[in-house]
């Protein structure tokens, strides 16, 4: 079936639904690890009780992903699984042992693939549509460290330009991983997604933008 | 008021109450982290997945654990601290890079800690006491990593022996820890627990024996 617009195409047959809910899948179970990464090398234990809590929210949909899978009969973790070698490059290229690294990383990175996958997401049909807007729900990581960010920031400026810095080049690795997970896309069957990488990457940019400015950080 | 009997101390005074979810929480944390950090580390995609998800399901009663001791008049991340630091010790002193003795050391001591919480949790009064034991209800580690351990010991008698003598290892670290949890919740404002002991012990070295059987490893 041909799009309907060169820039939305529609992504309706079973191996095209089974590979997106892998790639939001994929982008839930990233998430989980750098959170739960964060939690554990929380410097205070409100943090920690916080980031985990953000952490184990991210899973909570997915039943739901791995039902809709099977309906459209696929296995949810065999579909994630090429996407998730993707997304774990881009936690391997973004490790840091300090805690302002490490959650600036996981707002920038992490908000980045969600809008990456929302992106893509919105070319399926309904229902299974509706499961992957829930499934990709923001839980408030943003504001939470953004209000710890610019309390330490305020009293070090030096840090706010050091996290700027490292926001940009969190930045870079998460908008290089874009084109590599459309390709997995369409080798798993989806119809050509040429047309869908240059607003994916406005999209996921101005996103990023947004999110920099909550941390208050230059972007 | 005095405890009904001497084997049953009723834990119902606000302060009591609420200590008594902070050790909860505690054991949902500590659980959450162990998971956590096995899921990072599984060599497969499947099981990381199903550890993972194994992770996020420990705080999803957060919620509902915070909201009864608020109305008790207390914070729960607050009460849940001293005891969050006596089972980081546990993970601490049980550490390994080895996937099996990561997940046999998960499904030991979490196990240890999961009773604990529970035996110290009876005493409560509803509905505060349903909450706990909603909120301690198992997810089926023991049952997935025994699948798993089954088929790696069938193929490698050695590491059964092995993985039998680090469980005994950590399960006596954990043991080391129910009498200073238990001078937790006494200090916190407990009447005498001393009672509460010796059943305790008994009811989690009962508890730790049933899950090395369900392993297939010697107690």
């Amino acid at each position: 079936m041909p799009s309907p617009e060169p820039s939305a195409p529609a992504l309706d047959r079973p191996e095209q639904v089974v590979t997106v809910l892998g790639l939001v899948a994929a982008s839930r179970l990233s998430a989980f690890d750098w959170l739960a990464a964060d939690a554990l090398h929380a410097p205070r234990t409100p943090a920690r009780v916080a980031v985990a809590r953000l952490a184990s929210g991210q899973l909570g949909a997915y039943d739901a992903l791995s039902r809709s899978a099977q309906e459209h009969g696929g296995d949810l973790t065999a579909a994630a699984a090429p996407y998730l070698g993707l997304l774990d490059g881009i936690g391997h290229r973004t490790r840091s042992g300090d805690w302002w690294e490490r959650v600036v990383r996981t707002v920038v990175a992490g908000g980045m693939v969600r809008d990456l996958a929302r992106t893509v997401g919105e070319h399926l049909p309904e229902p299974v549509r509706g499961v992957v807007v829930d499934a990709l729900a923001g839980q408030g990581l943003t504001g939470l460290v953004a209000a710890e960010v610019a309390q330490a920031t305020a009293e070090d400026p030096a840090l706010a330009a050091r996290l700027a810095l490292w926001g940009r080049r969190v930045a870079g690795e998460a908008l290089g991983a874009v084109q590599p997970v459309l390709d997995v896309v369409e080798s798993a069957g989806a119809a050509d997604l040429g047309a869908l990488a240059a607003p994916a990457v406005g999209t996921i940019s101005a996103g990023h933008a947004r999110r920099m400015e909550r941390l208050g950080l230059a972007a």
